[in-house]
């Protein structure tokens, strides 16, 4: 294939590369508890999240900037994979994996493509500004929301705690109040259930 | 689960019920052949795709709205099902169903948000606007280079021809001439290597 030029090209073998995505296969299951969500559907239903759960966010957000991030934060698990967020040994581990994977394929776009992309990635992972902080409430909302609407099948298979989950989520609460009440509800059920311990 | 808010809850139940595009599959397949896409991965791609490659719309785009046509275009598909653009008949068919689904399913929002996500799908469906011109193209994009990518592959089970090729997709031309000559140029490879006949 004669592409029109070589930054088009450039740009197909990017789109080409991220279907690599529809392979990485996480830790939590469709709400029908069927089988379990790659990080394409998952970066989908999160923008989807961004949409229409905007209002709940803390401080002014550009919803646009938020669904950039939806959609791109995950393309480094291509060749970083997906690790549970509440394994903090292995969290740490694949930090400096996920940095050389943003190097290596938002590489692959043309140079000022490849810097905006990792710009916004790079905001996406510091949590500083407003947005990057509603990006990751909504990053941790989804798996909880399927957790709980799947009998907190994830949480029983890796035996998955109480204070666990306050820890390791309790920066949803910086991106959005309402969100964080939410879920600490639904910790408080899967506790009163007996279906995670303290 | 109590929501903070009825609204709060219809949010959450239209996240819930979108889930179910994760099992509407499509007729083409991901980049490496292995499997049919799902609409929840077509939808992130096509997403992708028009971040990546908005400078090639034949008009001035808010690439913010292309993304979230990109976003809900195929939630319809939940009710309707997924048809191959070629059969015409059954396109037809389904635009009936469509318009039934996107009244219960996006009903299920509060009803502002229902009113806007029906206003941005009818407009993409119209293919009036630059933005929806544009998005259509990209829709139709995603599963050509696919079908390139994967030796044709979907159009030789479903007996596409060259000239089915050229009628159906021609409107990529209204959003952007140079998808449609990248495009024009895969049709003839298929043909000149005998995949598909005229």
């Amino acid at each position: 294939m004669n592409f029109p030029s070589d930054r088009f090209k450039k740009q197909i073998d990017f789109i080409i590369e991220i279907d690599k995505i529809k392979h990485i296969f996480r830790k939590t299951r469709l709400f029908d508890g069927s089988r379990f969500e790659n990080d394409a559907e998952h970066a989908w239903h999160f923008a989807l999240l961004a949409l229409v759960l905007q209002e709940y966010a803390n401080d002014a957000i550009d919803v646009h900037k938020v669904i950039t991030m939806a959609l791109i934060h995950d393309i480094v698990e291509i060749d970083a994979g997906d690790v549970i967020a509440y394994d903090t040994e292995q969290r740490l581990l694949a930090e400096e994996k996920e940095r050389k994977a943003a190097e290596r394929i938002f590489g692959i776009l043309p140079d000022e493509q490849r810097d905006e992309f990792k710009k916004i990635w790079n905001e996406f992972e510091e949590r500083k500004t407003p947005e990057a902080r509603f990006a990751a409430a909504l990053d941790r909302f989804e798996p909880i929301l399927q957790n709980y609407m799947t009998n907190f099948s994830t949480w029983k298979e890796h035996d998955i705690t109480h204070s666990m989950l306050m820890k390791t989520n309790q920066h949803i609460a910086d991106g959005s109040e309402i969100l964080w009440q939410t879920v600490e509800r639904m910790f408080s059920e899967a506790l009163d259930s007996n279906a995670i311990t303290e």
